[in-house]
């Protein structure tokens, strides 16, 4: 093996999003195999090319982080693949700007109200999903007065979004579920095969909730138990991901914390290429 | 279909070259199905993502043709997977430099003997095979003294390559090639369905010269007669896919001439999201 050029932040999170899509088999998701009717691979690696700019902003910190998650999300909507990778710019615009896990939770802890409104200016551009009767619905420019009147910052949206959302909690509690996933990406080895067995343990042992805000938490529970099942050698992987491409569950929000998870470990030396 | 938006000349490069390596069937290539043994698909798409800086210096004419080459083939040959893209590079920096097939055609016939010295040092970095008994081999330190000696440009480098190399022909006929990629695509209508009918038919018509080097012009020539039959419904995609990827027969010259094609077509409106 070469040894690797040496990246920067912009470049280490292409490739963690790069490197995410490609791997396979991936239950349910968008991968190498595998595409979506209306999401296709091309549409994900598209998202990694055009969103270059913004990572270059974040790595020179011109910008802060509401505004730079909101330019990316429209560099990365411009094509018909719809929102590819919202959750992961809500991870990977804070780990750049504030370069790892720790800069980018002193990131979070500074957000502002104009944070808070431009992202909620990004939310409107995609097409993630939302929960009904919500206090702050997106599509609702009152949202955007209450921000205003309440005076939210960005970590209080996310602390608000946290209990439905596993990407807004990583903003809660220290990049969590980041930091366990660079954690299993050094212990499962390097290349590919450890993203998919790392893929496979985070899925074993989290509902995703992105199932669960489009199929209910149950359908959430029993793709983590049928995950659990396939790590304990009881369901056979390649089944298991076509249940969930044939029933439309895929774990969105556990590839988005891959992708922030990726880009932890490449700055600790992770090698992709084995 | 959503309305793409305007991309610059570095991105459309990058692009091309993410756009050529997804789709598929390509027989014989790497494509998001098949993968060679030490080249893998993210070797591919890390080259994509990794040569943007010298894509950027190109649209800013930041540096002479020679030069960007080199520097292109160091940033995308850090990895294990080898020369990815020596070729497409050849071909994509001149079209960078002069933003279209006349720009480039300027570029190449202005090109002078530190292009074609920058050239030979790019060439030393790749493995990409010389002919035995070259007087211009590029391992041989000679060949710079001759080279300087000479007052070779790299035009006239070109041109000695052309007869045995399809991508060197290009710069001597006017990106004949790259041209007629770009209006079969078109002809072809949009999307991956495009790439992968225009590859065909190129590859149904040109024998390949990557091919000749490697296993000698009667392959080539079969495999283009091969592809014929194909077209000609005579003969099974699949398996002629699965025979090439088997015998280690990949028309990367052709797959280098798809990129520039690519390349040329998003210029000129072509879609590749549809």
């Amino acid at each position: 093996m070469k040894k690797d050029l040496p990246m920067n932040r912009a470049e280490r999170a292409q490739m963690a999003m790069m490197l995410e899509v490609s791997a396979y088999p991936k239950p349910g998701n968008v991968d190498r195999c595998h595409d979506y009717p209306d999401t296709r691979l091309e549409h994900f690696l598209a998202s990694t090319i055009l969103v270059r700019p913004v990572f270059d902003a974040a790595e020179k910190t011109d910008g802060r982080v509401g505004g730079l998650i909101r330019e990316a999300v429209m560099l990365t909507n411009g094509h018909s693949g719809g929102n590819t990778h919202f959750g992961a710019l809500i991870l990977l615009i804070p780990l750049i700007l504030g370069g790892d896990i720790e800069g980018a939770q002193a990131v979070a802890a500074a957000t502002d109200v104009e944070d808070a409104v431009d992202f909620y200016a990004a939310f409107g551009l995609t097409s993630v999903r939302v929960v009904e009767n919500d206090d702050l619905d997106v599509n609702d420019p009152a949202s955007v007065t209450a921000i205003r009147e309440q005076g939210l910052t960005l970590a209080d949206i996310m602390a608000y979004s946290a209990p439905r959302d596993m990407v807004a909690r990583e903003w809660t509690n220290g990049f969590a579920l980041t930091r366990r996933c660079a954690d299993l990406l050094h212990a499962h080895g390097c290349g590919r095969e450890s993203i998919v067995a790392t893929f496979l343990d985070l899925l074993a042992t989290e509902p995703d909730t992105f199932i669960a805000k489009k199929h209910g938490e149950a359908v959430a529970e029993q793709t983590m138990r049928a995950a659990a099942e396939v790590l304990g050698g009881r369901r056979d992987l390649a089944i298991f991901d076509a249940e969930c491409v044939s029933a439309g569950i895929n774990p969105g929000s556990i590839a988005d914390i891959i992708i922030a998870g990726i880009y932890v470990a490449l700055g600790e030396g992770w090698q992709w290429d084995c």
